[in-house]
């Protein structure tokens, strides 16, 4: 889908006053670089431009964008978010726990891209454990880091404000909620998974498909369960309510909802599954109700976990560009805290459709 | 097994001449410290003796070692190990890739071990992409942390060399080959896994049974296959060594070799696993053999991840306890930087079986 998002609202931390509270603190870096209002009067431009140049947008004309980036560039003038001129070369990746092997897809594209850079990559998984500092927003004051990478994690309006006054760049993946335009992010194309994923089942000739999302109010679980919908609705098949269940991106939840869809009267012949880890609680549902995979139910998984190949039958899955997007995240994080402008600060890498052994044709 | 080895041919650290060029390098940290040598001879002893309680060693008379441990903290004594008093708060963790579903669980405790002593680990996969350093042992001089923790990666002589010349305190989980006594290691008891896998197999009635196990050059690999010889002679039970094959730990291996198994002309009731991925590997060869588990194929893993739980059937697994085997060697590694000595230099856990839905009594 590549949803993109600009910018926008951070234009206010550009504004002289909030520069002038972040050079109190920080003196050295910032002595003698003149406030953005001197560089608009100077390039003859208004001072939301030359916000809008700083963060990259695309709604300035060429000339006035060289102008402005010309007398930046000549002023050295440095963003908000970079907080000192020596960087101590660690970042922050703090990830939910790391129950899910999704997770671990992620961070091994976040720590190739950090290697890659010379940067350190500091692991924290909060919520697993019970010793826990009461937020991950004090890890980089902690050891000093330059950045955040945050993973699937909610964050509310007072943990943002709390990285923003110390300047701490942040990139998240997959937000939870829906994406703040401030804040970068990366994901991946959830529709058209879902769409992807839909139309190979109709293509083997199922008319009777089952979904199974996440919690409903995860924007992924909609993005997938839209997809879903809208592939029925090309193929001029109806949309049964009851096919269409929610969980959590969990074992329990797959199992619970397929054992419920496969022993109901009117059982689906296929079932798309939220996540790998769901279609594996299918796998164990179609064994308990009797079924073989996919003579009697076809399964379609989500992320195409390495796992994957390793199931019986191996399984059809949505790939999610999982250690690309962590790779993404990181070199997009390294841009902020080189106070590079992001050219979007929302990516969204594509999926994909790996078919494997777990799908095949009804049984008429 | 839990065998324990004393840290003793690390003596020759301690002695003067070596330590007379670490000052050469580092002089402010050690300039007014007597020499090990000044030390045994106010406390009357032998410079080995003092060795020896500077390694916690408990063949030394209670008295000695409180007069030579007074001594020592006296003359506020570090250990050549530890190289400035200000410590980064960073250690390194280094693993071979996070291919594996173990080395993640093993991540996960050392995770929490740190963030409970307020420690940040720096997460580096070697050998996974392309464009590492030419060693993980320059990482800690990179980033300035206090230590390394090691898992099953190979190390030769030279790089341990270049470890304890930079000070940097060392902990290496389920060495891949034989520990060096002077290094602190965490492992889990193979043996005793092997054992009761077997048996476990035995008591339900099954006499043909195969194993497989990693590479055979791997002590964990021997460890297994020596306790699972010794519970068939234990049973009286001949030791066939068609039945006894070995691969890597992954899954094409233990397909390839069950699937050999399973397809000869006299197939074993029953199959150990040398670890849970290999496991999978077995489940998809007795689906291709047409072959249902446990009915017509008992299956047997080891590590027992969390996807044991998630199989179709839930695979009885015998369980490494790898969190805490991650928490035990972040704990061991701070105990070394704060120069606390060490009850052993090798700690082994204890493995326990888990049974699940995978084994049952061999059809007759």
């Amino acid at each position: 889908m590549g949803r993109r998002v600009s910018r926008e609202s951070s234009n206010k931390d550009q504004q002289p006053s909030a520069r002038g509270e972040a050079t109190a603190s920080r003196p050295a870096s910032r002595s003698n670089r003149p406030t953005l209002a001197t560089i608009a009067a100077e390039a003859g431009v208004s001072l939301p431009t030359v916000s809008k140049v700083l963060n990259g947008r695309s709604d300035v004309a060429e000339a006035t964008r060289r102008r402005v980036e010309h007398l930046l560039s000549a002023h050295n003038y440095l963003r908000p978010g970079r907080r000192r001129a020596r960087r101590s070369g660690l970042i922050d990746v703090v990830i939910n726990g790391l129950d899910s092997p999704w997770a671990v897809e992620i961070l091994r594209g976040v720590e190739a891209e950090c290697a890659a850079h010379g940067v350190a990559p500091v692991l924290s998984l909060p919520q697993h454990g019970d010793t826990r500092p009461a937020s991950w927003t004090s890890l980089p004051a902690q050891h000093d880091s330059d950045g955040v990478i945050l993973v699937t994690s909610r964050m509310d309006q007072q943990q943002r404000a709390q990285l923003e006054r110390a300047g701490v760049a942040l990139v998240v993946i997959d937000p939870v909620n829906m994406p703040d335009p401030d804040i970068a992010s990366v994901g991946a194309t959830n529709w058209a998974g879902g769409l992807a994923a839909t139309e190979h089942l109709i293509s083997l000739g199922h008319e009777r498909i089952a979904v199974i999302g996440g919690p409903s109010d995860m924007l992924c679980t909609q993005a997938r369960i839209d997809g879903y919908r809208s592939a029925l609705e090309r193929a001029g098949l109806p949309v049964d309510r009851n096919l269409i269940r929610y969980g959590d991106f969990r074992h329990e939840g797959g199992f619970r909802e397929s054992y419920a869809l496969l022993t109901s009267p009117e059982p689906p012949t296929a079932i798309f599954a939220g996540s790998d880890q769901q279609a594996m609680g299918a796998y164990e549902a179609a064994r308990q109700a009797g079924m073989q995979i996919p003579s009697d139910v076809s399964i379609v998984g989500f992320d195409d976990l390495p796992l994957c190949q390793w199931l019986s039958p191996p399984l059809t899955s949505v790939r999610q560009p999982l250690e690309e997007m962590g790779r993404v995240a990181a070199r997009t994080l390294l841009q902020l805290i080189d106070g590079q402008p992001l050219v979007s600060t929302r990516v969204e890498l594509a999926t994909e459709l790996r078919v494997r052994l777990s799908t095949a044709p009804p049984r008429r």
